[in-house]
């Protein structure tokens, strides 16, 4: 499978901004402001691995009428320069007197008028990457502007997808399913753990992946503790399951899915339970389609894996996937999102294996129009059982 | 060299609190409220690659009195209790209706009383990773108790390291200096730029990082336009200059220095910027000890790069280093902090060789009672230049 193109058109861009101030004008915002990576990737294109460092604030404006303003720190400005925004105003951060507070009040005032309203991500699954005493100063200044909720309207534009967003999606998909095919080469009875955890990720790397952002490994007798355990450098042991849980970017794109290993030999109880999780998959499939809702899926699956308890300490059964690791909607009880074509899920359901031992299978998939495709290529019902490592 | 053992011993969580309750009781603090990865960890260990997600919240209550409290997702409760902590409270999240808002309100009732004061991080280089929504609904519910800037208590109990994060630090570096050797052999004329990210990222795996969060690579004809573009396909040529600056990480520790290297050949003019920035970096050590101040050690800095105008659009010329990327404090004119023993710092100079291009050099140190000391194997002054590759 070739890489999709880098980047998108501009019209790409053009799109999400008439969908965005469409939303705007029903929700009556005059302005969007967004701090985060995925939100200011969203709008804008800006693709850097800088957001790891979190000095400095990011600041997109989004008009309900024209096009986004960039408000960011200089180190930055070249680089959103090559975007398809056209204003580009920033400072020199850190500045612990005005870390780009003044310049972004003017620029909402100039878009928004000088009572207008802003909206900006304060919902569940969101936060505001800025700091809480410049976000306090930022509503004193542009007062009698008003910052308010977006009222979840970022959130439920991203959640659609466009058929160049799924590419790039499965395209890391199709990294990973090569990455995890080549796992028995990397991995057996007595490789420490962290040395499989640092293998595999130079296989994702070596397959195509730019960056592995996540990897969980944990790895115990007959199932694990927990799904986001790092590893340690114990050396795998016989009777030992394996779980290798990869969020790798391709092009600013993650594939969020794992596979489990048993280590020397699967014992009966692992295999039945591998086999359930696989059900518990297709069971979701079965009823995954536009107009299904998010918490359907959830009890499909529920009903396996717990016998339909409801749920369990892992909080819920799959998740949006994009251009974050996570994101919505969430496969749980209280989540009544209606499936639409172009939304991209993880199906993740857990069981547990005997007392505080579980296993978490997952895969990746995308609503379309009749019906879902999945987008990792779908695990068997066996579960790969690790002999020695080459 | 060896790297250290995983994790700290109790003794250093138990000297952190003690430092962190003593600055407490002086700020006038019943109780801290600490949500972000970095913080989060200060006060309890609680180390995964989970905080990729960001869809739950997570926080550790630090009572002016007493163990902190953990209040988090379940999803995290089991490795939460393999920490030092005895108090780990959890909820299921993602919950839409009260996604641990509740549950954290009585924590800070508990721990603060009716009346107390909490303080957390709002300053400069902070925020809150949590909705703000959930914000303005925990402040009601636990009022008459008020939440507060924690004045940059957290920040600077975080500044100043103990020998034993030093190590963790200093072992980073390390396996960053070895990856960085091997460049000649994975990096030359015609290898596309994307590979060499992916090579480089498996070099600092195989030579042991734990995962590779941070790498920029910038590349182009006789300096860069910027510090924080990832890679793109496009082939390495004689003539540019590549910089490779990775953000490595070992036990949850971060190293953050970057190598330029000439493609095929260095010019003048190359070579005299590089063997500039590293005169800058000499300047700074010569000064770096206690009682320096950390804008001393950017106009010693400034005054070789820029002769003296006042610094750049990259906006400082150094930081604070640890479980972060970057932290406080900031190279720059304005942060008069007085440098302490424990305290590390990159130094990273940058010069304009031509309009619009840039080289920029980093090094990692560590402030000692006499005067400071590299982490990083620092540059010679001669730019490597890259022949074939291997």
């Amino acid at each position: 499978m070739n890489a999709p193109e880098r980047g998108f058109p501009d019209e790409e861009y053009r799109a999400r901004l008439r969908r965005a101030q469409s939303a705007m004008v029903e929700a009556g915002l005059d302005a969007l402001l967004v701090t985060t990576e995925a939100d200011v990737r969203y709008f804008t294109g800006f693709l850097t691995r800088f957001w790891e460092s979190p000095t400095r604030p990011w600041f997109i404006v989004v008009p309900a009428v024209g096009l986004p303003i960039a408000v960011i720190p200089s180190i930055g400005a070249p680089l959103m320069g090559r975007t398809w925004l056209h204003d580009v105003r920033s400072w020199r951060a850190p500045d612990a007197e005005d870390d780009g507070v003044s310049l972004l009040g003017e620029a909402l005032r100039e878009v928004a008028g000088p009572a207008g309203i802003v909206g900006t991500p304060m919902g569940p699954e969101t936060h505001l990457r800025m700091p809480l005493g410049d976000y306090a100063r930022l509503a004193e200044r542009i007062a009698p502007m008003r910052l308010r909720s977006d009222a979840g309207l970022v959130q439920a534009l991203r959640r659609v997808k466009s058929d160049r967003e799924i590419a790039k999606i499965h395209h890391a998909c199709a990294i990973a399913d090569r990455a995890f095919a080549h796992v028995p080469e990397i991995a057996g009875p007595g490789v420490p753990l962290s040395t499989v955890a640092r293998r595999f990720q130079a296989l994702c790397l070596e397959e195509g992946a730019d960056w592995v952002p996540y990897l969980a490994c944990p790895c115990d007798a007959g199932g694990y503790a927990d799904v986001i355990s790092p590893a340690d450098d114990r050396p795998l042991a016989h009777g030992d399951v394996l779980m290798l849980d990869t969020g790798l970017v391709h092009d600013g794109h993650f594939c969020d899915f794992d596979r489990n290993f048993a280590i020397g030999h699967a014992t009966p109880a692992t295999r039945d339970a591998h086999r359930r999780l696989i059900e518990a998959v297709d069971a979701a499939m079965t009823l995954a389609r536009p107009g299904a809702r998010a918490c359907d899926l959830f009890h499909a699956m529920d009903a396996i894996v717990t016998g339909g308890a409801g749920g369990s300490d892992t909080g819920r059964l799959g998740h949006g996937l994009g251009t974050q690791l996570t994101e919505g909607p969430s496969l749980v009880p209280g989540d009544t999102t209606r499936l639409e074509p172009g939304m991209v899920l993880t199906l993740e359901p857990g069981i547990e294996v005997s007392r505080g031992r579980i296993l978490v299978h997952e895969e990746n998939i995308v609503i379309r129009e009749t019906g879902a495709e999945f987008l990792s290529t779908p695990a068997a019902p066996g579960i790969v059982v690790l002999g020695a490592a080459g």
